[in-house]
């Protein structure tokens, strides 16, 4: 097996008759995230991408605004943990740690302060018809979902292309991972369109914003304040992208689509 | 609109054609526990029995182990902020914020100390078609899923009769919710099935284990660590629950059906 999956023996009951069989189920394993050798969390995830999850959660928390802040990284990876060396202002960790919020979802979730908000909606141009086929491809895409069942799953798309898209256990966790692995190769976010396996809960659209993410896709449903804060940071929400239709929930004044 | 849902203005696409409508969304707000005045964290969730969920976070992330450390309680619903004056030791408060882990999923899951453990799987006798029959009625049961689809949902089951369920925006939120009610109503959780439709992580089998819960029932996948504290704290996991099957991944040399 590999770091992903484990072969597990279980017992199934099907059709009225019980048989031990192995089956594959999702790994989970903690990861620590140390800021100048202090333990700022410690993550339940998916042991994959972990350096790329630890980038994109100091981003989308607002720990890091800035590449030239972090001076320095050690990870280990057998010990499943990470250090950055940051030159960072004291107070934004003090924020995260005294504003740290229970999530409603699946990963962490912080609600430390939101950078600079936009005044409009960007302009963006969305192909209605590739946001569906997109959506479907993306999901289609995880062979771990396949197997497991106990996935969620996330992705960048541009230009109509799915640039990147990872799994993890949780939904916050996918986010940051496949914000982190953009990051990590400098790309600027702004382009890109947020895909989601799972539902779009406040704290998402926190990190969308953090990451100048300017349109999020899911898969499934948005909760009432993701709605909210998504008007008020001008952030396009487009929810259950199934089949041949899809719900937008922000922005839809806005000259969002192709003819 | 009631508290649990709103109505939204927003456009649909379908079938190549959009058009502006009202839809209904699962409601967010964030709930702050306060222990003896001092916030103990914020919870983004579902505003319904807020009480109940407060009362199950606090057993089942181990800061209150008895009712009789409860000594009174204020609840301010307008203000969503609920504060309990309690007769606890100041290392568990303590605990629970040094040992905060970001959870894999939808709500809180800290891993402070577990209660005693198991030596042996507990004596309990399931009914393998009445699991299903019952998973399949705790699901079709909420309303608010059907309409939003943005909720989980978590439920207590005892001799095959489902006693209370609830629905909320994250997972976790839902089994605190429902065990909160069933304390509230000092029933005890030793003889009852946790019914989850979400995921089973490790936190989930944490709090099972520190509420007593015997068996967590899941229409979802487990992870591989919810695996293993299965098997160390001798809790039954049964996933996919679903259609004429479900699998069994702890516990199953035990004599756990009845013929």
């Amino acid at each position: 097996m590999d770091d992903k999956r484990a072969l597990k023996e279980i017992k199934r009951f099907k059709d009225g008759k019980f048989e031990l069989i192995s089956d594959l189920v999702a790994r989970e394993v903690s990861f620590t995230i140390f800021i100048n050798k202090n333990r700022l969390v410690s993550i339940a995830c998916l042991p994959e991408n972990l350096p790329e999850l630890a980038l994109g959660f100091l981003f989308s928390e607002g720990l890091v605004f800035d590449f030239q802040e972090i001076i320095d990284c050690q990870y280990i990876q057998e010990e499943l943990w990470i250090n950055f060396e940051l030159d960072i202002p004291k107070n934004r960790i003090n924020s995260f740690h005294q504003t740290g919020e229970k999530t409603s979802g699946c990963g962490s979730g912080l609600s430390s302060s939101l950078a600079g908000s936009r005044l409009h909606f960007p302009k963006v141009c969305i192909n209605a018809e590739n946001i569906l086929d997109s959506m479907k491809e993306f999901l289609k895409n995880s062979e771990l979902f396949q197997q497991t069942g106990g996935v969620h799953r996330a992705g960048l798309l541009k230009d109509n292309i799915i640039e990147y898209s990872v799994d993890d256990i949780g939904r916050h966790n996918a986010v940051d991972k496949v914000a982190g692995m953009a990051i990590n190769g400098k790309i600027s976010l702004k382009d890109h369109f947020l895909l989601c396996s799972g539902r779009i809960s406040s704290e998402i659209v926190k990190k969308a914003v953090r990451l100048d993410i300017p349109v999020i896709i899911s898969h499934s449903a948005p909760t009432s304040e993701a709605i909210r804060l998504g008007w008020k940071f001008k952030v396009y929400l487009i929810g259950f992208a199934r089949g041949r239709r899809f719900n937008i929930y922000t922005g839809f004044e806005e000259n969002l689509f192709e003819n």
